[in-house]
């Protein structure tokens, strides 16, 4: 975790998602990494979690930057999963 | 639009969304392109637009391949907005 400028507490993570999904008549496999980032009581709650820990994650992708096309995550919900 | 080995209508497009979100107390402009894909009768419609159609459209993320992790959006539900 780290500070904007600001003062605001942001943490940049990493989401592995994995499930499946129907499309064209078919089942498939859907793996995705998203970058994420997520600001204040989330990246406090985040900055305490190990590596592995399971979400759930609801927010809005947007570019990374002017220059950077690259899809960030900004989390605007988060849930801690049970049993995983 | 081309067809998969099963002879499966699909396009591969891409989608610039540009909005505004609330984050850490503060208003940002968010703006993503994302690559994305449609199937069957979805694709279909796709083909017949031109660039610059208004669409709202609600899908998966998944990673484009086992080698590549970039974010490809899998249409499941395809709207064309009006009175843009």
């Amino acid at each position: 975790m780290r500070q904007t400028p600001a003062g605001i507490d942001v943490i940049a993570f990493r989401v592995l998602h994995e499930s499946q999904a129907m499309e064209a008549g078919g089942q498939r496999e859907v793996r995705a990494e998203v970058d994420a980032v997520a600001f204040e009581g989330q990246a406090r709650l985040l900055a305490g979690c190990g590596l592995d820990t399971a979400l759930a994650v609801e927010g809005f992708l947007c570019a990374r930057s002017r220059r950077s096309k690259r899809l960030v995550l900004h989390v605007t919900k988060l849930e801690f999963s049970e049993g995983d």
